[in-house]
């Protein structure tokens, strides 16, 4: 059986927060559980927060943005590697760390105050791994750590939770040479489990409740790996 | 907290299968549940099976077959409403249902014998309606069911498992209008929870464990809906 129990209580994160120890505050850890964090929490503590105030928008801002606003429209496009689809004020990025996904994951909601925007982590792995160390610390627990966005897909509606960083979790398992019980090789066979364990995680959050974290349980994940783990390599992708 | 318990001791799925029988008979189910059942089981016990000997391949699928099995391309042509992306012996297909996954949701994986493929439920709604309503006979309990497939994506590496089919499981959870807790409206939030059920059941299941099947508790996601919900609609659809 697998469990997920969300972390509840948590107060609005500010930038410098210890989030790791106000986890371990209001959850107890044990051996091979795998915490979920959203990111918004981590980058909020991190200080990747950005007033709109302090923007100023460029042509292409301007243009991208239709009638929405084009200082928002502005950040997007620095955390943007490569724009992939556009339909103003809608824009699917390819961000800077290689995550395809609507507004390189710029985000209004659940913002520290107006007029403020939440980007993502500069680097969602490492920030996942030293969540794990200070819990690791404070805990003595030997943790997996996932943090996670909502992220839209090609052709289905709605977002479902994915790892954007990890530490201490397999993000894939791969059952290419694995034989099912009849014999035959599952040979296209390869499951992002991390994403599916974040969006598991998802299910217990709620986004308006303010849970930005959940523990999973029971789920045998540990492993090593990092989130560009689950990007497809430019070469093989059939959708660039 | 959210539990999810997967179904073990299932016996190998023939066509004509009680599959809701044989569930039945191996886990307790109450009112909220949400039982996920990976399509092949489904499909089996509905006779959704090809004989690869019983195929004469076209030309077409003659061309995308490259070094595979023509006759199994053939299946795939069958089952494919169009053609997304190709490179052979890979496809990416839409399906008559509307779904936009490899090979058209044909599988040789797991097949009840050697030199068969399964095919995705004629109608995954309808197979998720039977395996409730007949779930609701044997055992009384008001339950959501899931039809479950391994979809891959674009842009990321490895497949989750989305929901094909469903009844009594709401699959979006629209939070559109809805405020956070700064009273920023979440105005692009939909999430796909039907989908993060199904993938949160995979973590339960183990594909070559031979476990088709979990049931998710304390999601708190019953609900009215269709598979098809999932699937966004082509004019608002940027990756068509």
């Amino acid at each position: 059986m697998i469990e997920i129990v969300p972390v509840e209580g948590l107060p609005e994160i500010h930038e410098g927060a210890d989030l790791a120890a106000l986890i371990a505050d209001r959850i107890t850890l044990t051996d091979g559980d795998v915490l979920v964090v959203a990111h918004k929490a981590v980058s909020k503590a991190e200080g990747r927060v950005v007033r709109l105030a302090e923007i100023e928008p460029s042509e292409e801002a301007r243009h991208l943005a239709a009638d929405e606003d084009q200082r928002r429209l502005e950040v997007i496009l620095r955390e943007t590697a490569r724009i992939v689809r556009s339909r103003p004020p809608l824009v699917i990025s390819e961000t800077r760390h290689g995550f395809v996904c609507a507004s390189a994951g710029v985000d209004s909601s659940n913002a520290p105050e107006p007029d403020t925007v939440v980007l993502l982590p500069e680097d969602p792995d490492a920030s996942a791994a030293q969540l794990r160390e200070r819990l690791r610390e404070l805990t003595g627990a030997e943790i997996g750590v996932i943090v996670s966005d909502s992220f839209g897909r090609a052709w289905r509606q709605g977002t479902t939770d994915v790892a954007i960083g990890l530490a201490g979790v397999r993000p894939l398992v791969d059952l290419r040479g694995v034989r099912d019980p009849a014999g035959y090789e599952l040979h296209a066979t390869v499951i992002a489990v991390a994403d599916e364990l974040a969006g598991a995680a998802e299910l217990a959050m709620g986004k308006t409740a303010g849970i930005p974290a959940a523990v999973i349980r029971g789920a045998g994940a540990a492993g090593e790996g990092t989130g560009r783990d689950l990007l497809i390599p430019a070469e093989r992708d059939l959708f660039r």
